[in-house]
């Protein structure tokens, strides 16, 4: 997959440079851009055959569904910050600028660079001081799916949201053709309810899950065409494998940010487990309609914050029924004579945080949160447009009937 | 593997159709069961040319192991629930019933099926509200070993003990043939000691750790025949990714919830760590006799409660032996002044409370609890009891001797 | 793999009777030997054909790095235990003396070797009491890294640091030759700020991550020549997975303690997630020069304690820097009242305490601790002596520019 026709990549080439600067520049793409969910694409420019583009790392106020904003780091006004995407042979320069209150770099993680491009502050390079800006140059000799994040204070700096993709498109198209790509940052976080900043200290006690910085609801569906050959790469920077599950489904892990895994080495999954610090690539072909949940299989991971500290009420009498537990919170396990979070309450919970698990179905409450959304397929859709709620064909629901005589 | 003979087919089903309902229907079945130690298997009736099955969601008593019982949720009075069995190409019906205080679902994990039958309530379906029966029914149309579990308030049903196995056989047998194969449901568990009821609240602190809710030396021996083509499935639905370790030999994983991994893409293994939201079989030839340990390589899910707060004594000179420390419990490490938990004590600890560690070899205490089991492996047995312990040949015991000279 | 010349076995075999006892035996070895990070490897003798190692299992002071010494417990002084290096085919006689407090066995972690050998106390043979030495022996059967560690109160003896590598060379040695194989245990403790005794009641809140029991910055870099094929094996005997992280390169994992990983099921990584319980090893040609960073890619995991309850300062107004923040700690999260590690204090940290992150770089603080490391690869060099900063060719190494025009 290393050559392309000299002709093609002329073509190419003069066509990219006859293009006028900035989004406009991505009008005529030689690949079919990844979808970011809830997230964007960088716009780049040209100029003297290298691809510029600019990154300002900076704070950002990110919602994360609605009801619930969070005080986070990132790039560009976004957590994670936006697509980096170019192709692989590309010349490319990236500008970072520190907008942050302390210092910081860009490691180009899982990139085949020079030493000094590398991006670990005090070891390949000084740290980029608030205000400053550096510049980044390499030459892209590779193609997959890789990430950006610090490597200067980077246990606080990833905490706070900072990571973003680095897509390189192989020179010459894969065949069987992707049409639909989705990329998907993870993350973890710990915002004490009634709060709005994350805190970084945490080791292992996240109370927020997130796909692109959003939690369910606040998770666009990811909508395919019946039949599309589809792919989805997830990225984690957090402190935890993340077991990432498809219904009705299985896939193929194509790629690693090492690179292609071979086909021999390929084998059938319902879940991919995405270690720390890895990329994994997922491949499948959307041949059965439906809306097929797509989550992380950590059960408290498809929560949002406030469950861990609420009272064991299993088996105990109450007087609100057992899915009324949330507005039940009370001062906490290990509290001894705290007097609670009363103070902070507004309708039964903490300002600026969300259910524990909330959602609407066409059957009910979906009563999940976090790393959670909805693959809908879908056959004669011309959009990719929130197609609605799934239509079941006769027959294939699940039903109610009378109860087995005994 | 998609093809039988038409003929070989026919034979099959009438033989079934001719067979009495019940129990006695399974009596000769076109493949080898698996086993679920600690376990059973769920009979099933055929109607119409449909397995029928019947699964009830309800509390359930279950021992860990002699002098601790839990308050958990399962199904048909068991955690985990009963092994479903059927083979590709049949048509199940399976009727759950709810008799837990709370709204639930099942899911079946893996399996490939109309989408309104996927069982994620309020997206698929409606929730299976107290005292409804649901009927779910669907063709399978793949083999492998798949599980069934809640998604209606899943975080704590799960934690509560609600999961199953659904075992579908290949439509033609594989080739070489399995002799023996085991399937166990890995679970954690936070119970208080001195309690009963499992706090689904607990996110990473668990304290109990369980081989198809057994711990050690609860757990049933697994017992093969020397010779014998061996299969161990792991099915895991907690938090923690669990690395299951065997002694003695090597093992390769031959397929997970996605399906068969090819022969190209095995690689030899001593410990497999079995994702979350996953099932994991791993295929060994057991030819090497002995009273092989096999157990989760993670120490302290070797344990029983009660290890996790107790003040570190290393070092500290104190009256009772370093192997004494079990009895020592003081009040913990954070407790700020508690009274410690004295009044629960009963010969040392709490009531309804394991000791950490336990199990009577032959040359000793064993000193595990939780995810731990032997596996027998024995020349000369003709049936799957208990062999009692193996007996070293003469000159293959670690053995005393003298102190080296300095 | 499993035959060699008679003729060339001879020669070897007769080269060592002759060869004097101790470590000159080791003078002229048939295979190259694993390099062990900060630590050493153990000499044997050979003795009526069967090569004789002795451990001591015992108590051990450990220098994490300049300024914290830990109370461990380890094997021959040291913690981890020597690396043992032998061949396939070799009849090994291992003499263990127990010097700990409490009684030890010795599993040896992934070998195939007869039931009695295999070391769980209790299960496999007698507890090794204080002051008793007993004798594994066995023939090597297989080849590849293997460990050993105690299975005799496992939870608190290898949280306390009892482990050690096991080497079986290949009998026909591999091609392509490997220059240099790095052999590196990863460890999790708990040490309380301002003590020195590891607290192995900890299950998930440790807070120092080790490479053989060092941390960063007093962790050896792992210095290779340009183009040689380089190996690096990690053991995990923790609670946590690691994902071991190069940077500028990408490896693919060749072996596990299961043996050989086939070339058909080989894939491309940047990072290696090292489960529990397993050894992983990768190999990659060193063919671009640099101090490249390598880690475990938990951010928490490279850095030193006292990171894990500080106040949450992040957007707070302070007197100091954000860059101070590690001077500024303050009594903690939990502590409701409690007036402080206040008189453990010294220069503003306990006394035994490493700054949570630390090492100087050619380009300023580095920032980091823990499970971190260089890897220095170089063209030129004579020796594995450490050849100081990498010296950036022009052009390649990331620049300040000016601040883009807004
Ligand atoms: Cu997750
Ligand atoms: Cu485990
Ligand atoms: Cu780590």
């Amino acid at each position: 997959m290393k050559h392309r026709s000299i002709l093609g990549f002329l073509v190419w080439f003069v066509a990219l440079l006859l293009l006028p600067r900035g989004a406009a520049a991505q009008a005529k793409l030689p690949y079919t851009p990844v979808v970011t969910p809830n997230g964007s694409t960088l716009p780049f420019t040209m100029k003297d055959g290298v691809k510029e583009f600019h990154l300002t790392a900076e704070p950002v106020k990110r919602e994360f569904a609605p009801g619930m904003i969070v005080n986070a780091w990132g790039y560009n006004g976004s957590t994670p910050g936006p697509t980096i995407e170019a192709v692989e042979g590309d010349r490319v320069r990236i500008f970072v600028t520190n907008k942050l209150p302390e210092r910081t770099s860009v490691h180009w993680h899982g990139i085949l660079l020079p030493n000094g491009m590398d991006g670990v502050a005090g070891l390949n390079q000084p740290h980029v001081e608030p205000g400053e800006t550096y510049a980044y140059e390499f030459t892209l000799k590779q193609n997959g799916v890789y990430m950006y994040h610090p490597h200067s204070d980077e246990m606080v700096q990833m905490a706070m949201g900072m990571s973003g993709f680095f897509v390189i498109h192989p020179k010459v198209p894969e065949q069987p053709k992707v049409d639909r790509h989705f990329v998907v940052m993870l993350g973890e976080w710990f915002v004490e309810p009634g709060t709005a900043t994350p805190n970084p200290n945490i080791m292992t006690d996240f109370n927020l899950f997130t796909f692109n910085s959003r939690v369910f609801p606040g998770t666009d569906p990811w909508v395919v065409k019946k039949g599309e050959r589809v792919r989805f790469t997830f990225g984690n920077l957090t402190m935890d494998s993340h077991p990432m599950h498809v219904h009705g489904y299985t896939f193929e892990e194509v790629s690693t940010d090492g690179g292609r895994v071979p086909v021999s080495a390929r084998r059938p999954e319902t879940t991919v487990n995405v270690p720390v610090g890895s990329t994994r690539t997922v491949e499948m072909v959307a041949n059965v309609e439906g809306d097929w949940a797509f989550h992380c299989h950590k059960s408290h991971h498809t929560m949002n914050a406030m469950s861990h500290d609420v009272p064991n009420m299993i088996g105990v009498k109450q007087p609100a029924a057992l899915e009324d537990k949330v507005k039940a919170i009370l001062p906490g396990y290990m509290a001894m004579g705290e007097t609670g979070m009363g103070n902070m309450m507004e309708m039964g919970r903490p300002k600026n945080t969300l259910p524990m698990m909330a959602g609407d179905g066409p059957f009910g409450a979906v009563e999940m949160g976090g790393m959670f959304t909805i693959l809908k397929v879908r056959a004669g859709i011309t959009s990719y447009a929130d197609p609605g709620w799934y239509k079941n064909p006769e027959g294939t629901l699940a039903k109610k009937v009378p109860a087995p005589k005994p």
